[in-house]
């Protein structure tokens, strides 16, 4: 293998001159520097990456935390990362929380394996979100926020959408809904719930506390939610909202199982728009969230804050847009706030 | 942040020692080592990835290079890759070779930024395929693989348990059927066919060439090679094996969107069976790769082979397990070759 000594010798130089190309240093002329650089062409020189990092403690490579793999929302979300990171010449390193990934994701921002790192999934008890904020590595959130971390988050306007969805039912004259959601401690799951409610209480339908069910964000959560919904006394809910798509699939499914038709019986509603919502066979109505742009957006955000640490943390919030299928009757869907695809800065601040 | 320097004046020690500690050198005596090791929990010392990187020439990093994350098979490929990466103490970084992902992990090969490369989804033609093996670096194929390519290769018997889905088909009175393949590049698709032909042959099937499509291993792909299919001339075939789940599913959608049920009309089979699969809505037979002990094996066998690159090659097999649902009427599945969950050494050679 070609090394900086090759390097040195074809072009006449000390490799200490070699090394202050490498590194950009501005106390090499322009002549020499071409000379430089004409030999590595000309050798097929490779700068080491390891020296390299050395060099400019810089990786050039962006961490990706994920929670469950599984669920299609986040290979979406890491497909797009990948082709946006690959655009821009970085490297994605991708750790799954869900199986131990925390103790690596931990251990590479504290070595500076990563230049900043991007949370898909992040709650406010994550033990590598705390590494990287506490060290001041760059971070940003997306999809999950976690209110006040000094950190670049973007999101959808997951309160707005979901207050959204309980007008929606109020308006087609559901009286009686069902809400499957999931752990608090994400926002997605908090922020949809809570809007959901506040819908609910608006449009002044009834949903009792026995109608309100843990879903895990899983198929099988969703499954389980659904029948033990069913299972509670009283008359059931003609409409259910689920927190995301993934859990609503599970709800239909429990639905026919049970021999009711939707949307004749019940009407679901998801959230995300997984490729597979859109399929003939599930055909599920779901707020639409962007995000291939809302991708774009974070990683630019964490980039610039790469360049400039000092730069006032922001929170981005796009709007969703909701794709009414067969699992719903179809009526107009209104959204009270934007729909508009440019993002609104929610919040600017400083640590 | 602590240094190097800090370690050493806290264990009395010079700096130097302090890095062959680092490097694992023989030098240093247990008692020095012991000292060192001390200071560095004592102090909090935490060794810098790249200077380590620089010394061990080992990143402790794995690269795994996907074609399509969003094909369900592949997260819970990564999934499990993750865990046992995780549990190895080792990092993964994920390349995507669909969305350009190819160059990136060409240039990181070449420039070590991994120890050894896992290609979940290889054809001869990868160039990051072409610069790893080129370069010596410890690589290993898995799912699809390159015969006589020198590296170890770990898929399961996709030629033996096609041809047994078309004898499963002629035992259960089928006379036409059709096939639902992708791109023979793909060692998956081309063996699979070639299996799923050889059984059509064997057991007197009738397939006319109109009768086999392209499904390029995607849902909507499924879905356009079932309708061309259909428009062929000639009677319908009554069975339909896909060459894997998610063209499977496509088919299946297609096929109830004219009317047609399954399976009492049409049975369709599948590959791999992933999660989906087994959703009620979905309920497909499919063969089931032993995903989690095939990427488990083939860490191992890449691991090894860090560590001793001399190694002869290794193909390793596993074999299905057929998953009958409701997409066929329940008959027995009989596996002509051995459904041991034990993979079998198919050929070992040296370059």
């Amino acid at each position: 293998m070609v090394n900086s000594r090759d390097v040195a010798i074809e072009a006449g130089v000390s490799q200490a001159t070699v090394s202050r190309v490498l590194s950009g240093s501005q106390t090499v002329s322009e002549q020499t520097r071409a000379r430089v650089l004409a030999a590595m062409a000309h050798t097929g020189y490779q700068p080491n990456y390891a020296a390299r990092a050395m060099r400019t403690n810089r990786t050039r490579t962006i961490g990706v935390v994920v929670a469950n793999i599984l669920n299609p929302f986040y290979p979406a979300l890491i497909a797009a990362a990948s082709r946006e990171l690959n655009r821009l010449d970085y490297r994605m390193i991708l750790w799954e929380s869900e199986f131990g990934g925390e103790q690596s994701a931990t251990e590479a921002i504290a070595q500076r394996q990563v230049d900043g790192v991007l949370f898909t999934s992040a709650t406010a008890e994550s033990a590598p979100l705390a590494a990287a904020v506490g060290s001041g590595a760059p971070t940003a959130l997306i999809n999950r926020i976690v209110p006040n971390l000094p950190c670049d988050q973007v999101d959808s306007n997951n309160n707005a959408t979901s207050f959204d969805i309980a007008t929606y039912f109020a308006a087609a004259g559901h009286e009686r809904v069902g809400l499957i959601t999931a752990d608090r401690r994400a926002s997605t799951a908090r922020l949809r719930e809570d809007g959901f409610r506040a819908g609910v209480k608006a449009s002044r339908l009834s949903m009792p506390a026995t109608l309100v069910k843990n879903g895990d964000f899983t198929h099988e959560g969703g499954q389980r939610a659904f029948k033990a919904l069913m299972a509670t006394k009283g008359s059931a809910p003609t409409a259910v909202f689920c927190v995301n798509d993934l859990s609503a699939l599970g709800a239909i499914d429990a639905a026919k199982s049970v021999g009711l038709r939707v949307p004749e019986d019940l009407w679901v509603v998801g959230y995300d728009d997984i490729d597979m919502a859109s399929w003939e066979s599930n055909s599920l109505t779901t707020a639409r969230q962007p995000i291939e742009s809302m991708v774009t957006l974070a990683l630019e955000t964490l980039l610039e804050r790469i360049g400039d640490p000092a730069l006032p943390f922001r929170h981005y919030q796009f709007a969703t847009s909701m794709q009414v299928r067969q699992s719903t009757a179809c009526e107009p869907f209104i959204h009270t706030t934007s729909s508009s695809p440019q993002p609104s800065i929610l919040r600017e601040w400083t640590a």
